[in-house]
């Protein structure tokens, strides 16, 4: 039986969250009953109560005993963050230093962790990976002994190709590289398509990540505007790759952007598919968020567009099941064989028995289950710290809201140094990440990115606090300074 | 208590060893009696004759009843290949394509395994490795889902750090960055201190990887002769580093060098590290196979030597515990912060969970049992191996006797074409390595390699009947052919 990955109840939840924050439904309206929804659906009554328990769950809707179920009252939001004008200048990338001695920080000890994209290690099935560790065959026991020249094990393998199919991406087993995590793949697919010199289009803010990958291969970054609702500008991209030939590839997160949250339309995706290819451009998609979408379904890859093999998919278990296991993945079209002599010559292969407990997790049928868990999870994270940052950072603030994942993107209002604001959160052993690093620009100087993988706490409500007052502080010092 | 990495018999044993091979015992001779041994080399009875049965293990002699132990008779031995002469030009590398043609054969269905350097998975503990990746406590469970930021594990660091104090290498836990294998640790080495169009000085023949990795970073290859007894001709490198800013780095296996099993005197050792340090050339020290010297003690690191932190030393646990763990490590003394960075943009951390199940293996007190045995076995190996080739093969073929490890390194009489012979032999599904992949030059295309890592067996021993057979025919030809 194929799994599906997202269930009935939770696409109906998904739609009556977005009617709610879109505003057709708003706060105190009652929701219809139980039957009234189930009848109008054409679901049974079992899901109805489940959707409702569901959006509950998110703090979306509350119950009210003999009456039924009401949308909660929201306080108003903080506007959203806006997209920032095109600048056009492809550009050699220096963020290096600065990216490695704010990550240092995250090493302190007992500082609160609201900065890097790690969430809380109790939200992941830590003690069934470890039996499948230890529990396989004699398979596995040959897996330590020996020098696994393969390209991916085949279990793993198996079941990426299954799980792709279900949003249309048809994967052959051995087009796909199993990799050090995302980076690797990441890594890989830049240097299977760019040389030294070429400039690759990336969104404006990214993952630092991408724009240290960029600046250690000696290929320049052309930053397009991004917007926290839609993503990628492609009205921008289009008018930036003009040009035949000026822009060798572009590297997207069309599903959960890190650090905006959005995601990306179906028919932008399509359309992008469509532009790049005519242009000879290749496309890098970094789907390591894609399972991690808020309620609704699943949106498709880019690489479902693909008929040409110029989408090379990357993706990997680091933030939706085994952090530590480090294994990621790249389907990389028609770039296979050059990435699989890359995959060689940078770490020969991925350790196999990582792999096949993978694997195992994902046949053993507790993979959708743990993803819903973890989605919902991230949702009431998000929501809960979005409410913080309302209550306690000063007026004018913006702020996103992210469409899935775990990380909210803040724009603090006048320009204030996000570099400042991380000094002196790290002085009172709370960490974030401040806006500059996700750009090769200062147009995100101001900004700053929060974590919020780890469950709700006392600590972490606190430091949202202390956060807010920090940033009271600069804007009175900023206003009596002139 | 220390582990002593050799024990008082082994060394014994070495030196005995050593007076057999380099001919000052000879066939037949008788050897000291056990109590007379004993006396002279003040040890117990039971070290002396622990020395004994550890010789006949290696079939190197032989116990004849109420009589005593005797050298082995042994055939006339084949000569060693002798030293290629310096040819001084830096030059691009351009193997990648043909070396990944070579190995994919050994993913060829039940194929004998005489290529790739990958010893048999039944020599490595991998039942004791399965059950310590289960075993460990909380500590394991947090690292499977923490997304492990740290640069190693403080186990398996401690670990390195207590095993290396042994050979004078004396680091600090804190430069040790734990990378995916050596493959890893080589190409942040390489990145570190050379860029694109610098010309990194190397052994030849060497490990095809190391070329694949210079080709793949854009540097430039100097070979340098080196010889199968003792390793890098100082002589040559010496000439060839004259000019001053010339050579950026010098990649070097001192002790158990691939493909030519030489190990490189002391007296070598200090001299090179002094003549790099002079010159401002950075070395980088491939310590892959360091644990596989036969007999005797492990000869001390090139770092030993090293104040300045111009050495980057290179390890990896794949050939001596747990091939499929992909665990190595760097110590980069003066670029340890570049290759930090490094590391983080490659792949981010090196999964925690394997670290500690190797640091739980050594902590345990049973590796240097598993490398004395792990030494035997190969050596045993390289025997039956020796003795194979020296049976089926041409006359006036010249092979290395390697000072340890695993790999034999064959060189044919007349200029046969290795690549040829790899061919015929996969035909009759047999997997060598061809000896072209080991230069970026011609001079060894008609060397192969041939892993000797699996235990003997009937189907090894027909393989090198039939690649002996294979020379024959290819020789004929070429005579018949004028």
């Amino acid at each position: 039986m194929l799994d599906s990955p997202v269930t009935l109840y939770e696409q109906l939840a998904g739609r009556l969250q977005a009617a709610i924050e879109h505003g057709s439904l708003r706060a105190g309206d009652r929701l219809p009953s139980v039957r009234d929804l189930a009848r109008r659906e054409q679901v049974s009554l079992a899901t109805a109560v489940s959707s409702y328990r569901h959006l509950e769950n998110l703090g979306l809707v509350e119950a009210r005993p003999k009456s039924g179920y009401y949308v909660q009252p929201r306080a108003p939001r903080m506007a959203e963050p806006e997209m920032w004008p095109m600048s056009v200048r492809a550009r050699m990338v220096n963020v290096n230093t600065s990216v490695m001695s704010i990550l240092a920080a995250m090493r302190q000890p007992g500082i609160v962790p609201l900065g890097a994209a790690c969430p809380g290690p109790a939200l992941y099935p830590t003690a069934k990976l470890r039996r499948l560790l230890a529990a396989q065959g004699r398979g596995n026991l040959e897996a330590i002994g020996r020098y696994g020249m393969g390209m991916g094990h085949p279990a793993l393998r198996a079941q990426l190709v299954r799980r792709y199919a279900h949003v249309d991406v048809l994967l052959d087993p051995e087009e796909i590289v199993v990799t050090i995590g995302a980076m690797e793949a990441l890594n890989l697919a830049l240097q299977a398509v760019a040389r030294p010199g070429d400039t690759v289009a990336i969104e404006s803010p990214t993952y630092f990540g991408i724009l240290q990958i960029i600046e250690n291969l000696g290929l320049k970054a052309l930053e397009i505007p991004t917007s926290p609702r839609d993503g990628l500008s492609l009205d921008a991209l289009d008018l930036a790759t003009q040009k035949p030939g000026a822009v060798r590839a572009l590297v997207v997160m069309p599903t959960v952007q890190n650090p905006l949250g959005a995601i990306m339309p179906d028919e932008h995706r399509e359309r992008l598919v469509a532009m790049m290819r005519e242009r000879g451009i290749a496309i890098i998609e970094d789907d390591i968020y894609g399972e991690l979408a808020h309620g609704g379904p699943r949106p498709r890859p880019l690489k479902s567009w693909d008929r040409e093999g110029n989408v090379l998919l990357c993706g990997s278990f680091t933030k939706v099941l085994a952090p530590g296991f480090r294994i990621g993945y790249l389907a990389a079209g028609k770039w296979q064989e050059k990435v699989e002599h890359l995959k060689f010559v940078h770490t020969v292969s991925t350790p196999e028995v990582l792999q096949s407990a993978i694997a195992a997790f994902m046949e053993s049928g507790g993979y959708d289950h743990h993803l819903r868990h973890l989605r919902e999870a991230f949702h009431g994270q998000l929501r809960k710290t979005t409410e913080a940052v309302e209550q306690h950072f000063p007026a004018g603030t913006r702020l996103t809201r992210p469409a899935g994942g775990f990380l909210l993107w803040v724009e603090p209002p006048a320009r204030l140094s996000g570099l400042e604001l991380f000094r002196r959160a790290l002085v009172e052993n709370i960490y974030i990440v401040p806006g500059s690093i996700f750009s090769g620009s200062d147009r995100f100087d101001h900004c700053l990115r929060i974590n919020c993988g780890y469950p709700w706490s006392a600590a972490i409500e606190q430091a949202l606090t202390t956060l807010g007052r920090i940033c009271h502080d600069m804007l009175a010092e900023a206003e009596a300074a002139g």
